[in-house]
């Protein structure tokens, strides 16, 4: 079975850039989020919103990744972080070596807190570390509540889940209490944590939770208790 | 690079079995839709209510992708599909050969119209033909509208788009005119459906279509001039 032992190859050889990618930021003091979601859970007016009340108080970069275009990009760097883009042309999800060239084109001196906005995709950027200490899914209100059970890899990896749209609750059907039971089945350990990018509710919660995550306070240690893919 | 030669030849084998199995449907009278979209646009509610409409005027059958679980599966058959699961256990989309074992377990005879459920992702299934006559792509309201831009090519190989959730327009920044135009630069010849199968508006066009494409009568023929991934 060739392709199956081509694919371990490849997914050991990103492992490994993962790894040095890690190193490299730890020793620079920089924390690190991969944040993944579906098309349109709101990541990226997730990271508007952070940026805008962080700003001032932490020194934020995020490594913007979009198959194509560059508006989301665009909406970061207006938001005050430093910002680069990465596009894949196709790819479904992030790679270490994307992130060690788009590592090269920021200025790392000015940074605490490094987001990495993955493809908006809920299964294949699971399989990919990027050297991040942390990962967060963010799923949507909107987006029915059989996510974790459907989707159980991203959850089983990751270290906190955001359930956005909050706001969107009186007009669809969904059973929060559900989705949050689903997710602990996957992952005891899993920091939940609800909020309305579009109103604002829940943020300042996330983003006390985000400066002491960003200082070495928060419940959820570093890499070191960081779940590897199998 | 090895690795791109042996993707290439994956693509080219799944190709093979892709022309096979529509061979078979078409000689069998039966017409196929590959329904794609990202998690919680609203595929499966769709299909459901599709069924629902169309019970005893066409034998529809449905191949449900998912990679867990078989709660959509079990929310078709109850709305009187014949109905065949395919769980991928980690897979992000569907290939030929697990339509083909599917295709085993479905009594055909019995069918005019075949759904193929793919798995929730907005990238990969647009990779991999199988077997159908057309694509259609779901976006929901509720997942911004930058979604063809950003996801050119799902949008490129699909003949028809399904705007969802049109209840939610009201509590949400969401400009369809912008989205429809962004689709039709991609695919100008892209077929535009919006409904909200919460409500059931648009779904009695949608259904009238449905009937006439089952029955070769819609504008848009069958495979002769589907679009080949390249």
């Amino acid at each position: 079975m060739p392709k199956v032992t081509i694919a371990k190859n490849i997914l050991a050889a990103n492992d490994t850039s993962a790894q040095e990618i890690q190193k490299s930021l730890v020793q620079r003091g920089i924390r690190t989020i991969n944040v993944m979601s579906s098309p349109g859970a709101g990541k990226t007016t997730l990271l508007e919103q952070t940026i805008e009340r962080l700003h001032g108080q932490l020194g934020i970069g995020v490594i913007e990744g979009d198959i194509e275009t560059s508006v989301d990009a665009e909406r970061i760097e207006a938001a005050g972080a430093e910002t680069v883009q990465i596009n894949t042309r196709g790819a479904c999800h992030l790679e270490a070596h994307m992130i060690r060239d788009a590592l090269d084109q920021i200025d790392l001196s000015r940074i605490k807190l490094l987001f990495i906005e993955n493809i908006g995709n809920l299964v294949c950027p699971a399989a990919w570390n990027l050297g991040e200490d942390i990962r967060v899914v963010v799923i949507s209100t909107a987006e029915g509540d059989e996510k974790p059970a459907k989707y159980p890899q991203m959850f089983a990896i990751s270290q906190v889940m955001i359930v956005n749209k909050l706001d969107l609750l009186p007009y669809v059907d969904y059973d929060l209490e559900k989705v949050k039971r689903q997710a602990l089945a996957i992952n005891p350990a899993l920091r939940i944590f609800e909020m309305s990018c579009r109103t604002g509710a829940g943020l300042d919660t996330w983003c006390e939770w985000l400066i002491a995550f960003t200082h070495g306070e928060s419940e959820i240690a570093t890499s070191a208790n960081r779940k590897a893919f199998s």
